[in-house]
């Protein structure tokens, strides 16, 4: 190990950085790479005293928020662009695959099995929407028996943890399986467009900012079935505010979807909808597994 | 507020900066600092969704490892050596005054205050040490009635806050006022070399990477007074193991000081010390305060 501090003359950064040199790869370099861009970062703020001690004590505050519900770093990391970004590296490259987005911080609890079909409101709400679509592969085969897990916010913007005195558990969340044809369908209502929590050291930042806290409304899918790489997406509800700038950077216009008017009593009663109903479809297009 | 997402061909850093275009300076500066330096780290990590939960667990982790006595946010900075350069960056550049160093995680009770000789070990150790010096200005002035913030590890390595079942609080702590010759002295142990808390995420990323935990045996100083500014420093023990290896990169050479051995039997007298003694001397050398 190199002499640090004493007989040195090198850059404090680069000092930081040689004191991984016996650490096992990819530590190492993983290390190496944080310290360097760490150091970049202080070398242009050059902060204060004051500001290092706001740092330590914002960081601090985002650690004691955290509980089972709550997950203060994640809603950090999402409002710098840092989850939409790891989220679309580690999406398959392959064009005709759907595009993923971020997981975000509402994904804590497991959503009940559901049969297809079934509603995810729990609570009998008056909306009658269709969503539906099919898991196929990147050449379009059916994926038959993929699991699709599905969550959201209800029309007024709340998921089931923010608000239990209101929404039982497993509100607004379904596990589904596709059918041998690879397809899916579930009944909901609409979600509403709803501010990300702003009670924490997350939100103070945000407000400080100017910038606004609130997400296009969407529901949250994640498609997974053997042989094909997971998929963490949303659809966006076509015309929701906020769709042009999303707290969380996560938007992409390939997920916009719109929720149609249908017309047709033979449809409605197959679904077990009042006649007319809103419809949305959504095909999840997986890219096989790379297994380099 | 410019588009995000949607109609933006822009990388997903440079919409966060953009994002942070309403926010009033110097905020709107320092975080588009962070978002740049941020996202050129998360791109060349290209990192798993598997790491980039990893470093949400850690960080979360780090949080909840925080309490009114233990830091490990400060702990996390001091082992990537930003709290050294942050304490670098902020000291005076006039080359006469003291360097300065970290505060380290250990300052979070107040020091007692003494009278200038008084021993800072409340236990009665059998040590018969004495550490003396001047608080005076660059230009040689003394500074009377300067305050010296004092606090230090015991010969086992702990601090009061670590072991309360074994030290008071306030043992190994002392706050002092200089003389009207801006001198002070006062009796205590010499400290010795210590492992940073190494049972929380922080000690355990260390131990992955091969680092040892420990710091050189060393006295920490805080002097202030008014119309200079506030230095915050170490004596380091000469000899002490770890001083070119410090794990929180916090050695200058400047501030090593060797603890002679003393045989003067009316200078023991003087300091109600046994003779022979050990003594070691460290001027406090303070930059006036800048008001620009």
């Amino acid at each position: 190990m190199s002499t640090r501090g004493l007989a040195s003359d090198l850059p404090i950064g680069e000092q930081v950085a040689e004191s991984f040199d016996d650490a096992p790869e990819p530590l190492r370099s993983k290390l190496r790479i944080i310290t360097k861009h760490l150091h970049a970062m202080i070398d242009e703020l050059n902060p204060t005293i004051e500001d290092w001690n706001a740092a330590i004590e914002f960081l601090t505050r985002t650690g004691h928020m955290c509980n089972d519900v709550r997950q203060e770093f994640v809603l950090l990391s999402d409002v710098f662009g840092v989850s939409s970004k790891v989220e679309t590296i580690n999406h398959s490259d392959i064009e005709a695959a759907t595009e993923s987005t971020v997981l975000g911080p509402f994904h804590m609890t497991a959503s009940p099995a559901r049969e297809l079909g079934d509603s995810i409101d729990e609570l009998g709400k008056p909306d009658h929407v269709l969503v539906r679509g099919r898991v196929v592969s990147t050449t379009g085969e059916p994926v038959p028996r993929a699991q699709v897990d599905i969550w959201q916010a209800d029309e007024s913007g709340f998921y089931d943890v923010q608000v239990p005195d209101i929404q039982p558990a497993g509100n607004g969340r379904g596990l589904f399986r596709t059918d041998d044809a690879g397809r899916f369908w579930f009944r909901t209502v609409i979600p509403s467009h709803y501010p990300i929590p702003t009670d924490g050291p997350v939100g103070e930042m945000l407000l400080a900012t100017g910038r606004h806290p609130y997400r296009p409304a969407h529901i949250h899918f994640i498609a997974d079935a053997d042989g094909y790489e997971t998929l963490t997406t949303h659809i966006f509800v076509a015309g929701s505010p906020y769709l042009d700038s999303d707290a969380v950077f996560a938007v992409k216009p390939s997920l916009i979807r719109s929720f149609d008017d249908c017309d047709d009593p033979s449809e409605a009663e197959r679904y077990g909808l009042q006649n007319p109903f809103k419809v949305a479809e959504f095909d999840l297009v997986l890219a096989p597994q790379n297994d380099d």
